[in-house]
């Protein structure tokens, strides 16, 4: 059973500044792993102004989902995201997965919530991850 | 007339800890079923750290909707769900309906919602559910 | 120019009951036409224990949006939907379109939003509308 | 590589007439180039009742993501879009592209946000952008 797609487009991520309350604004790359191999993930964050973060690698084991919070550099391989500036997400797995994406925003006094599945990339618009 | 999809994967499940007011914080699994033969869905929910809980079965009637809230286990066959953990949703059907998740976070003063369409799994990607 | 799809499905409808400030909880069925012909929809809504509403009539002007308030009536043909009620939409239209699906609730003391684009029938899925 | 799709369509827009606290309700047009050669947009904007606002040019560079406000007619050309009104939007781009569309409403005492992708238009769907 292979479900979803190996690459996934996401247009909007952004870090807001302030937070409120216990919870940090934050974005999570969601990840559903069906299948019976462990996936292993290469991220590329792209920017308005600066070359592209490439190969951030990530493994979400078969038959489960990871969430990973992009505000946190150790669910990163280390890499920190800047807060306050527009970003973009383009996700390449070894095997299909499916990808959403949520932002968690606490900069007012109660929190907002928005999120979207990220775009499929069909196998004939795709290189290799 | 058979519309939607058979197989559909929710990656960003979370049921919020906390809740405010009257209405507690959930989700639901919005299903519709355009055709005019009942759809008996299987659903999975996937984890980080534990294996997959399976087969929760639920009927859909024939030009129905239904809004299947992952809160109550009333409505997902007795099963129970954790609250503050990620989770994720595959959602299976013998006949072709169309998901959507949506959030409700009544954890601040204010409540937030999001909502998307579950992603749709090819019939060439897709096993027999 | 034919953009879009005939067919659009919307498992998640909900009028909230309540409402806060000089905004009523709503929602909105959004509709983009780019092609130089008028479509004519024909919107069905389905519930979870009762036969759907068949057959509401809307006109969505070439080369124009339409941003259809389900809570208001003389927008929907004279057709009342109920508050505090599951629902769903198809609509179906002559001509293709793309239909975007938001919810604004003001039951607590600020506003909250989702929105979703709809799921598109592909033609070999769907009948004639 | 090229990945996403030449034009994209937003059917729900509005730019809410109110705005709270220190940032201005509005929306951002969200657009991930994964390419290697620039992209050159022309935005459409759709309205409910007037002709629609043709051929607004954008750049986004190769390798690089824009978010686009579309309350800041700077960012569009000169072109000022009216606030309190429906609209809708369609990208064209002569190279593949993705496409966000999000919302952040600041109307009231905490701020509400919404997302969805645009919908990608398929080759045989298209004209040439």
């Amino acid at each position: 059973m292979t479900e979803g797609a190996r690459v996934w487009l996401i247009p909007d991520g952004y870090l807001p500044e302030r937070s409120q309350g216990d919870q940090p604004s934050h974005e999570a790359i969601c990840v559903l792993n069906t299948g019976v191999r462990d996936a292993t993930l290469r991220i590329t964050f792209y920017f308005e102004d600066r070359p592209p973060l490439r190969d951030v690698e990530v493994v979400v084991s078969a038959e489960r989902t990871r969430h990973l919070r992009t505000d946190e550099p150790e669910q990163l391989g280390g890499q920190s995201l800047p807060r306050g500036v527009p970003y973009a997400v383009r996700v390449a797995s070894d095997h299909p997965v499916v990808v959403q994406h949520s932002r968690l925003d606490t900069s007012a006094t109660a929190l907002a919530l928005m999120t979207t599945l990220a775009h499929p990339v069909q196998h004939d618009e795709a290189d290799a991850p």
